[in-house]
């Protein structure tokens, strides 16, 4: 079972990363009356399944997100490089909103560790804010808590919580996507923040120093390449939907931006991925429905677009099309 | 050295749980820079240490809080008994920010496990909603993560992040709080969620089902006792100032509220702390400075008023002095 992220229905915004997604939708399945429970009529219903939206007295909406880096952590401490993590944590979460029509306005951290180290701390926080100041975004707190029962010396977790502003009027309006809209791929880094316990596997003989001749520099240093931040390009695009391709890959996070009924259709020569992602797949045995239905494959957000708004130069790899067979990604 | 919490300078709320302060200090002290570099115009300075507050443009501030729920976590695996636990997660954040003069709109959880249990996260989840409801308040989202790297099986944290209104006009006067002004104490639960690496300590070979004669009923119920809302007390009292007495106990946490050349002076006679606290303190002979430096010692919550707004009933616990001895803070 390939990891994912998933939305409940009524635009709850619910990500998991990593998890056992049947297990998990059965246990949200369960708890969904008691979140829906919580929610008056300030909470927005229906759209930005990325983000969760909360409707401002004096008019627009605030868009949220919660996210962690999983266990690219694991390889960061191995590498003994941190600030990677710090501009992932903050970018993951830019890109969830920036899929709402969001402008960040200020991110905080949960920074959990067994012993604090003064050092990992510091490069986080230097990653954390780089890209805090890359989009506009004030880093206006956090948590640090040392709890050596629960994390291994040397061990942490990061997570992030960002709120942006949607101004009124601005939200993307999915429900005018419909079939023959064009999908333009905004290339990815690398791996982003998803899919690393499968790589983990993949690579577990392999010394993070070792370069292979297609990647042409350190294994660590391309599983460490920061999660790419596509504010500006979204902000460039005139759009209708957004899908960022986190937990879940390309299948899992593609049709979370489509109405009902819809589907897309990905022409897999009309992109290349960077080699990262065939060394996985030949060398772990992936198969292709895995390879897409984990990682980004290369393209870290795709977005929706009328046809006639396909700006010069775009990498158009796909259409919206009639959702009918039993998968609504097909990737040929 | 106690655990505690500190706030840095500029309006800067990063709070630490369990952490050793010295050190957090100096390596905070090293990135402060870093993060007010990331603050526009829009963060607002010099007020609300419990809880970051961002200018919204049509007037007011969002107060916003991350918070962790440290190990007390580890009692409640050993109990199996976890809504205590989704209770507590909320209410940390709702008081945090209700110490800003906010009201709760939303709150977001980051839950990550080694392996998702559906009955740990259902349980997590009634009581985050519950909590959630009590306070007016949506979970609006939230991210799940499997870590087996990371997190050994069946142990799991969680963090909340919280987003509040305050109003314009609606924050608390800080700089009105003058010598002469009463410290009204609001009663805590128990322990809240802080000093539990003592508490663990202290009890480390005592079974949860051990029922101590001055407490009356089982060990884990009296530690698992959730978190009290500060809410609906603080919406009923008119006042300057309020501090949420979490890691760092009384001398840590009352201080962050007070301006500069005030201290306070507590009568220890004024109140009664729940049994559990005069357990902790002849059990683990934990000397009075610690006691007070680590846990809230029966006062969760305490409020700043002007000596002719003390409603009748109030439980007056001390004052607002000069401060001009070592310890801005004296309980005596």
């Amino acid at each position: 079972m390939p990891a994912g992220s998933l939305t409940g229905a009524e635009g709850l915004s619910y990500a998991a990363a990593g998890v056992d997604i049947e297990a998990y939708e059965r246990v949200l399945e369960k708890v969904k009356p008691l979140i829906a429970a919580t929610h008056g009529k300030d909470v927005a219903v229906g759209v930005g399944p990325f983000a969760g939206l909360y409707a401002l007295p004096g008019g627009g909406h605030l868009a949220a997100s919660a996210d962690g880096v999983g266990t690219k952590i694991k390889i960061a401490i191995a590498a003994g490089s941190h600030r990677g993590i710090g501009v992932d944590i903050v970018n993951h979460c830019v890109n969830d909103i920036a899929t709402a029509g969001a402008r960040p306005l200020f991110f905080l951290d949960y920074f959990a560790t067994g012993r604090l180290d003064p050092e990992v701390f510091t490069q986080l926080i230097e990653g954390m804010t780089a890209a805090c100041r890359e989009a506009g975004c004030a880093l206006l707190g956090g948590e640090t808590a040392e709890m050596p029962g629960v994390y291994a010396l040397g061990d942490y977790d990061l997570a992030g919580f960002i709120i942006g502003l949607v101004e009124a009027g601005r939200n993307p309006d999915h429900a005018r996507i419909k079939a023959g809209d064009v999908l333009i791929g905004l290339p990815s880094s690398g791996l982003h923040t998803n899919g690393y316990s499968l790589v983990r596997k993949v690579f577990e003989d392999v010394p993070l120093s070792r370069v292979f001749p297609e990647l042409g520099r350190p294994l660590g240093d391309v599983l460490l390449e920061p999660h790419t931040s596509y504010l500006d390009e979204l902000g460039r695009l005139r759009w209708k939907g957004a899908a960022h391709i986190t937990g879940g890959g390309i299948l899992g996070n593609l049709p979370r931006c489509l109405p009902d009924r819809l589907g897309a259709r990905l022409d897999r020569k009309a992109w290349t991925a960077p080699p990262i992602f065939e060394l996985i797949r030949t060398r772990g045995r992936v198969a292709d429905d895995e390879m897409y239905g984990t990682f980004n494959m290369g393209l870290g957000m795709i977005v929706v677009v009328d046809p006639s708004e396909v700006p010069a130069g775009a990498a158009v790899v796909g259409e919206v099309v009639r959702h009918s067979g039993p998968d609504r990604v097909v990737i040929s």
